[in-house]
């Protein structure tokens, strides 16, 4: 294990991060609410902590698989932890295991929230900027961050760069891994200026624009309201409509693999448009629209209102975002069937979204196939194609894997959970658990049920628990097994 | 495809299910029930159809893995829809449907019904005693029983065999496979009427101690009574605790595989001891009791009386039976939970339980275990053992598929369970629908729910859902592959 590359990468990770940290301070003091100290503090703890890690000479810089996977949980770890202080410090969120819930959320994107709707409305602006801005943090990665920031070419990196990156397999866009993770994060800052400017349109201040760009953007569903985007519909605003659709469009966009977006960039449309991915997402996401909207039908106005909230509520879980505009907990069972469904499988590997991944979907499909076709005809070679290239063995085994391990921690989590008194009180109390463990391990925010659900927030569960679902949503965002390999005897056996 | 070697065996499947539907005639006629001419019709069906395949000649007796599949999968699907006619003839069960989901229900050994608490009891004692028969057939398995009766030594049978044994991988316990399916139908035999005559201690009728041991045998879970095994504690039975903790034992014992009474009847007793899967069956189970016993003590009146009921909870469950002695919907969350993760992994393999099998449980632990440290360490060689043996390739790739394919199942029936708007008016539908899948494809029985739980019961659900249940229990039964691959077009693909 080669600790002085990992303690060289996190110190530059923190002093990146103490930087970021600086946006939410300036909030404050522009807004006069005397709350800098609260910013302040966890500022100089990084730097106190990052500052002499820069003075270590690292003559060794050889990062292998083990390394990039334990930087990659030891960052994520970290910045949680002191990303927490702001909301103890500033009194905002006084329980620290609280706090530290809240923040874990808001960097893997989950968007699953201990307060309640009025707390939410009466955080300072300070307290609400940062807590979303770490959706927006957390969306591409942090580590990617700082790999497009360092002036650094070594190869290693591609190994934390994979271990951070969602989906099967990671490719690089050029052949510089630096320059890679800098075509990323442009075309994602760009579209977050494009979101911004659309929302303008509505009339809304540049401040909602910005933070609501900043949550889809990062799939995190994070609002500055307690009724989320509902707000504009339930307040009567006139642009409710334009509102819902702009972010329905952009959090659909946002689960899209962000390889596409480069190959557009680069003048290869028809290219992108023949991604199996994205065909078998649009095909997903069209399916489950129009069946909703036919099974809600019913209970709404007339078939237009059907589709408005069908679209708004595939494209927020699908995309695993977590905005709410409609109390979904009162459709009918299929609708609510399929959502958790999508919830499951979530967007596109390289995209901000959660959950398991169109793309694993479909190679895990493939190779199941596959293996139903060789139990018929032991002697036959077979090979399967994803995206028009042979799925090697290695890719195909890490996908099930996956799935594996991700069905076992939701299963262990739902054991952990039920502890807790918490669902105890209400009939279902499985569910309650299970739907929380399913929400935080693909990030999406909130679960199904009165107590987790649309009008329920996490604030009843115990400590135990809360730490429970941190670790669940961080194994989620990192696809397990960064955590998984951080807690193995094996990754701090020496010698191996 | 070997079409009329397929014909010759399910001729003599159909001739040795119409002889064991001799029985439940005999017991109309002896009780004197008028109701003979409901079992005489389906067998004179059934002789009507397989007389004529016994003139056919069959050149070419191989069979392969391919025809093991089909044969196992037709014959349980014939059985199921001619052993559902004496249901309807007699009009006790008058919906086709709702007879063939009982007949399914019971031949899988599953105990999921659509009678209320009263029907069961007003049944006639010949449809009561067939409704419980078919669990005993269906536990050692059907085809298992014609391969013990036929004087046929063709190496093909194997295949035959394999598909219908439960678990990764079935061993032959002699070099001949028609010895072992015979002495496999002795211990099953000798066990049976062990649990009888222990029944009988209790001064319960005789028709009473054999269809409960029936039930029990086959790990099903269908009751004469409409409270099940709670009946004996409801009516005051003075040996009501006698008959639960029988019944209990028995349920954990036909949990084990049967390799484990061949080793200890042929004086392997220590070796037998050290199965791994049956090590962890204990502790599996074990500790499982222990922790419901002092999750619900606040509940009942001693530690004495939760270890007996969480005892008889556990044994239920965890041999995938389904008898109901307390309705456990209203115990605590925790231990709920635990219920649910024993009824997805289920008994031993080569066992007349359901569930994944604790033997596929360990494999996946070890072979998941093994691709994290192979992550770890690319280019190292890993391979681990179970029960002292290496496990090869093709049984892990198995395992994984299998497990996989049981998922996606689950996941399609919740969602084909949620068009039907039974569960709808209770909340948590996806709850009630998620617990039917997972009930029946473990072939355990009540589901979790008011509903469908140990109060509820499944005759809400509409016909096709019905049928969909029925088609996962026969899947769960046959572990998946015989179904999927009577369906699939690769099958049916000439030259292939």
């Amino acid at each position: 294990m080669n600790y002085k590359m990992i303690i060289n990468i996190l110190g530059k990770t923190m002093l990146t991060a103490s930087g970021l940290m600086l946006l939410p301070m300036f909030v404050g003091i522009i807004c006069q609410e005397n709350n800098f100290i609260a910013y302040l503090v966890p500022i100089l703890i990084f730097v106190a902590i990052a500052f002499p890690t820069l003075f270590i000479k690292v003559k060794n810089r050889a990062i292998f698989a083990k390394e990039g996977f334990v930087i990659v949980a030891l960052a994520w770890i970290v910045l949680s932890l002191i990303g927490a202080l702001p909301f103890v410090i500033s009194g905002e969120i006084p329980n620290y295991i609280d706090a530290l819930f809240e923040t874990v959320s808001g960097f893997t994107t989950t968007g699953s929230t201990i307060l309640s709707g009025e707390q939410i409305e009466s955080l300072s602006k300070a307290s609400s900027f940062w807590r979303i801005f770490t959706h927006w943090i957390g969306g591409m990665g942090v580590l990617v961050f700082v790999l497009a920031l360092i002036p650094s070419d070594n190869q290693g990196i591609m190994h934390v760069y994979r271990s951070e990156s969602p989906g099967p397999s990671s490719s690089k866009l050029v052949s510089k891994i630096k320059t890679t993770t800098r075509i990323l994060y442009l075309i994602y800052l760009g579209m977050t200026i494009l979101e911004i400017i659309l929302l303008a349109f509505s009339g809304i201040s540049f401040y909602e624009c910005l933070l609501t760009a900043f949550s889809t953007a990062g799939t995190g569903g994070f609002s500055i309201y307690g009724d989320s985007l509902a707000h504009y519909a339930n307040v009567g605003h006139p642009n409710a409509v334009y509102i819902e659709m702009v972010v329905a469009c952009f959090m659909f966009l946002f689960g899209i693999n962000f390889n596409v977006y480069y190959l557009i960039l680069t003048g290869g449309i028809l290219k992108a448009l023949k991604s199996e991915e994205l065909r078998a997402y649009f095909i997903l996401v069209l399916s489950a629209i129009v069946i909703i909207a036919l099974n809600i039908m019913s209970s709404v106005a007339n078939f237009g209102e059907a589709l408005r909230y069908s679209f708004f509520q595939v494209a927020t879980i699908s995309s695993t975002t977590g905005f709410i505009t409609y109390n979904f907990d009162v459709w009918p069972g299929l609708s609510q069937a399929i959502l958790l469904f999508l919830m499951l499988i979530g967007g596109c590997g390289g995209s901000t979204a959660g959950g398991l991944k169109v793309s694993r979907a479909i190679i895990l499909a493939k190779s199941t196939n596959q293996d139903v076709k060789k139990m018929l005809h032991p002697r036959a070679t077979t090979s399967f194609r994803f995206e028009k290239e042979p799925v090697s063995r290695q890719i195909e085994t890490g996908v099930r894997t996956h799935v594996l391990l991700w069905l076992i921690l939701i299963i262990v989590s739902t054991l952990l959970l039920s502890i807790d008194s918490f669902a105890n009180t209400a009939s279902g109390s499985v569910m309650t658990n299970l739907s929380s463990s399913i929400t935080c391990i693909s990030n999406v925010g909130p679960g199904l049920g009165k107590l987790v659900g649309a009008t329920g927030n996490f604030a009843g569960y115990n400590a135990f628990s809360k730490i429970i679902l941190s670790v669940v949503m961080l194994a989620g965002r990192l696809e397990i097994l960064p955590i998984l390999i951080l807690f193995s005897p094996h990754t701090w056996v020496k010698g191996k």
